[in-house]
């Protein structure tokens, strides 16, 4: 029978604590859903004690009838006081969740140095605190605050504290690493003498400081611990909490554990992009399991290896945790990436000599300085083109940029003038620099026909010199990544011109979206009735 | 006494193969500086069998003298065939440099599905192919590809093929964990039984696929593991390799071995961050160890306590590695550092309250999104400005940029509005782009007064976008290198838009050059006597 570890999710909580990372009340409550979805046991919201964006939270988060308990954060009592005057815990109560996470000290230097206060007191502060909260009916989890260096430091007084919660009734004792500095041979030895000595369920919260929060969490789980207290995507204070993206399926798929169900691990990639999403933050392409290169192939041996069989470059497949393999076209690797996208791509690859002129058009162009690893959209619409599964949806008469310093500031505006069909269309915008004048003015020329485009966004923008010796005058590729917060596509554009490289990144960009590729359907076929001549 | 671990650094080789890494030879020799001058023990330059650009770097990079060990990668021989026919053999030995890095097959189905031979002959190709290196007097390194996977298959085999790199007289013998797919506690149990098995140096080569890359470094080197093979910021394939900023000061700072000087740790922030920047890739600011939020504190409980003891939530002092504590938005470094950056230019740093003003100035500067890391000459003009060691050499009053793109190609033309003392000068310039436009109709208008000016030539110039969410309306940052031939400088410009931000740069970039800063006496003083209002 396979044990089951208990997944406890503080994205909301000890992720917002991640530098950049901040979310409203309606982004908690977005993101809790898919949490719910992907089958994490316990929802760590907030800590309605501190902020009432929190206390909204708990409230509508009620009503969502999740099947993963909500849980409250807060801390122990205050010292020299008692549970009943206590604000904070009153909070904990008043918050309707099920469940509450308490922090408590068990380092001796943090109840001198921090709290300053005596180690009895601390410890009746602990005991008073998670005897108040099952009073109150709820479920108690005990956080003990930098357990292992505490444990390192006094380790009777580290076991003390831990006993207290125990006897006060916490249905989880979870010792964290707050620091993230401990080592996972440390972690596991202390670990096991805990789970020796405390007669209770035990969990673990580490922090990545020394990039081993995942490796930590595993070797508490080995030495005894059923819970794991982490974030989506590893957000938290300084470096981050533990990435349950890559722990749900390191325990899942490699060691034998159960954390949520075959079905649920399928929405891992989707729910990391999501959160990534929400939170306004760039997700790492390497991110293990989730990341849109996590199953990239590059090299030319690799490439040639994982076509005769993906084993032999891939851990596990990634079809399991949601994500999918992409072969990488680059000047590393040959005519075989080239084929087994376009056969990825859906498209009839035709004869050989059609596929030798269309590869011999993309080394063309790589010469040139197109690189098309990063540009998947832009290779895709070549592809399509060149074995004739495209269609013209406007094309590009003329464009004009002015742009203008002086003592009044700066101004830049775009005048583009394109077809659609038989009509032409002449606009104008202004933008925050010549870039950005010409994606407003394309738009506006394009909203009219195809009102989705408004779903659309440039997510990033990348300019490279690509003969450095020369660099003003010397040729750049510019990569533009798109979004329309479901999918995520990127094109490329080279010109000894950074205007027309990306001109032509973002012409590729939304032919890409407008021929509907990204399978959104919100792009109509055809064109409206009513679209004639415009001039804005 | 202490144990010394070989560094063995693969950035500029493995770490291309990471989507998005592109560097060109230029690139790679300037980073193999930093790494020299970090102490890595080996520099794994690239593949000279593969292409010209790396030939190139092995030939350029002979005559940099560095500790370091240059290594050229290369994989054993073809099968059914021998080292003296083989032409990836012979780049090794013709590339000059000391030691090379031999791949090869450990992992039987690897053998039969990606070699597509016997197992035998595999370990024929092992033995003659180290062999081969030995008796051109290279120093041979064994990377034995998909070790683990291939021990846990068919251990006899996996231990043969080391077994003949041994008897061929491999230096090293390196158990790459390929596919990132091993545990820690599988690392630590198979590294063991084979430093029992042979008796040669053992070195480690993980990936990150399952975010345990360093745990699996770490676990190798307690099992007797002696070399680490790692790259600067863990680029590379899919997910990364295991990444030496965080493995160094794991090894050197809580595991009491050895690997390069204390000194030199303290490059490794600045290290990891000059290496970003040539690739052109962010880095997460939540990075252990050099991340710029690694030692960075948001939540209010966590501040009030390191105000009283930085112990309290720091593992390490971030000193240690070059980092930096950072409490509010505070950004560069504090006051001491940029003091002793005026002092090292020979500046007078005057009274108390002029160095805050001049302190608050860049600290807003950098919260605005300048980074004076890659732009020390941008700030030396702030500094040479605000204690008095300027001269105003020329003023902007305005420019304009015309772009135009129809049939007939891609035009840009910029006019530029400067007064040069008490003289206006008005000219306009054609040029590839923008920028470039920019740079010619600036020489242009300053040429007559300093002929010099014709010898300066960009030789970057790079454009990152700050805040990702809103790509061509975000803020972006523009860095620009500038050479004459015999120094190099670097200048830096913010705006939203992108012209504004290059035309920043480039202003910073000639006023350094024409202030003398290049000590390269070049630049008259005074304005000759003829210069009057000059339209052009």
């Amino acid at each position: 029978m396979t044990t089951s570890i208990s997944i406890f999710d503080t994205t909301l909580r000890d992720g917002t604590q991640g530098e950049g990372i901040s979310l409203t009340a309606v982004d908690k409550l977005k993101i809790a859903q898919k949490l719910d979805a992907l089958g994490v046991h316990y929802i760590e919201g907030g800590n309605p004690g501190s902020n009432s964006k929190d206390i909204e939270f708990f409230k509508r988060a009620r009503e969502l009838n999740m099947r993963a308990k909500l849980t409250a954060f807060g801390s122990t009592r205050r010292k020299n006081s008692t549970c009943e005057q206590d604000a904070n815990l009153k909070h904990l109560i008043e918050s309707g969740a099920k469940a509450a996470t308490l922090v408590g000290k068990t380092w001796d230097f943090h109840v001198h140095t921090a709290l300053q206060t005596t180690l009895e007191e601390n410890l009746n502060m602990i005991y008073e605190s998670i005897a108040y909260l099952k009073r109150h009916g709820m479920e108690a989890i005990f956080d003990s605050e930098h357990f292992f260096d505490g444990y390192k430091a006094n380790p009777e007084y580290a076991i003390a504290a831990l006993t207290k919660a125990k006897e006060a009734g916490a249905d989880w004792i979870v010792l964290c690493d707050t620091n993230g500095g401990t080592l996972p041979t440390e972690i596991h030895e202390i670990v096991s003498k805990v789970t020796g000595l405390i007669q209770a369920p035990i969990g673990i919260h580490t922090h990545n400081d020394c990039e081993l929060a995942v490796a930590n969490t595993l070797a508490a789980i080995s030495a005894g611990a059923r819970q794991v207290q982490g974030t989506i995507n590893g957000y938290g204070e300084r470096c981050g909490n533990a990435n349950l993206c890559s722990i749900i399926p390191n325990l899942q798929l490699k060691m034998g554990y159960s954390c949520v169900s075959d079905e649920q691990l399928k929405s891992l990639t989707s729910v990391a992009r999501y959160v990534g999403e929400i939170a306004n933050v760039h997700l790492p392409v390497n991110q293990p399991y989730v990341g849109n290169a996590a199953f990239a192939h590059k090299g030319g041996i690799h490439v040639s290896a994982i076509l005769k069989d993906s084993k032999t470059y891939e851990h596990i497949a990634p079809e399991l945790v949601g994500n999918k393999q992409r072969v990488l076209v680059s000047e590393l690797a040959g005519q075989s990436n080239i084929l087994s996208k376009a056969q990825e791509m859906g498209l009839d690859v035709g004869s050989a000599a059609q596929s030798r002129e269309v590869i011999d058009r993309i080394k063309e162009m790589e010469h040139q300085g197109y690189q098309f690893e990063g540009a998947d959209a832009s290779l895709e619409l070549i592809l399509r083109d060149a074995y004739g599964d495209s269609v013209d949806i406007f094309t590009v008469e003329s464009f004009k940029i002015l742009c203008e310093k002086s003592a009044g500031g700066m101004q830049t505006e775009a005048i583009v003038r394109i077809r659609v069909g038989d009509r032409q269309v002449y606009t104008v915008a202004e933008g925050n620099g010549p870039v950005n004048a010409l994606d407003n003015a394309l738009r506006k020329a394009l909203v009219q026909f195809y009102p989705g485009i408004a779903d659309i966004h440039l997510s990033d923008y990348k300019v490279r010199v690509l003969d450095e010796k020369d660099a003003t005058a010397a040729k750049v590729r510019v990569l533009i990544e798109s979004s329309d917060f479901k999918e995520t596509w990127s094109t490329v554009g080279v010109s000894s011109n950074v205007i027309e490289a990306s001109w032509e990144a973002l012409v590729d960009s939304i032919r890409y979206a407008l021929l509907g590729m990204t399978k959104s359907e919100k792009f109509p076929e055809a064109l409206p009735e009513s679209a004639g001549l415009v001039n804005h």
